[in-house]
């Protein structure tokens, strides 16, 4: 599954750069029609959809306007024939925050599955650890 | 992979239920040596290794000692033939936390891979929201 493991990872990659540049577009287009995402802030039990998903994108887009980071420090990608997941640590907030909390990371997961021969995302879960 | 998927289910339901017994051993059963848990508190990068992993619970046995839940509310599964995700909804907390905030709930995905004939957790990601 090594090519399957190389095309998971430039999929993340290219989606963490979409994000940061506030590419909704990109950002959405390898996710499943029921992706169901389990974000920083509530909802508690999840955004759940690709329209609410794509709901919560401009918000944060702003948010990022104010010079903030969003860069894959780590990337872990476990593929198999048809189901995969990924995990990464990822820098993200503004240079304040940074100053302040500077081991403060974004923990992110992801599910994939083949659909018609290309992975999508159907899960993502994004954190931070509660000091 | 429909039984694959009620055989995760079975594992993450009664690892769920070691959990609230603190039976540790149970807890450890099918969960690999190089597991990455992403805990509510640090550290930030990840708990990396089951030796490491082990050491996480003990105090939150303790803590469950106050009268705390750990309920799976609901449990999704996606299984292939190799590799499998997993993401649930739990009510994890004392009376007074529900009593003070009664939709909060955990959040938590598993990443599962097949090794020598058995599914065995290798990435545990649990988080609540911050409000």
């Amino acid at each position: 599954m090594a090519d399957y493991e190389k095309e998971i990872r430039a999929l993340v990659e290219g989606w963490a750069r979409a994000v940061h540049d506030g590419d909704l577009e990109t950002v959405l287009a390898a996710h499943a029609d029921d992706i169901v995402m389990f974000d920083v802030p509530p909802p508690h039990r999840g955004v759940r959809g690709l329209a609410a998903y794509r709901e919560t994108w401009p918000a944060f887009f702003e948010w990022q306007r104010q010079g903030a980071v969003f860069d894959i420090e780590s990337l872990d990608v476990t593929a198999g024939a048809d189901v995969a997941f990924a995990f990464a640590l990822l820098r993200c907030g503004t240079p304040e925050e940074f100053a302040e909390a500077p081991d403060r990371r974004l923990r992110l997961t992801l599910g994939l599955r083949r659909d018609d021969g290309r992975w999508v995302v159907a899960h993502e879960h994004h954190s931070f650890a509660i000091t």
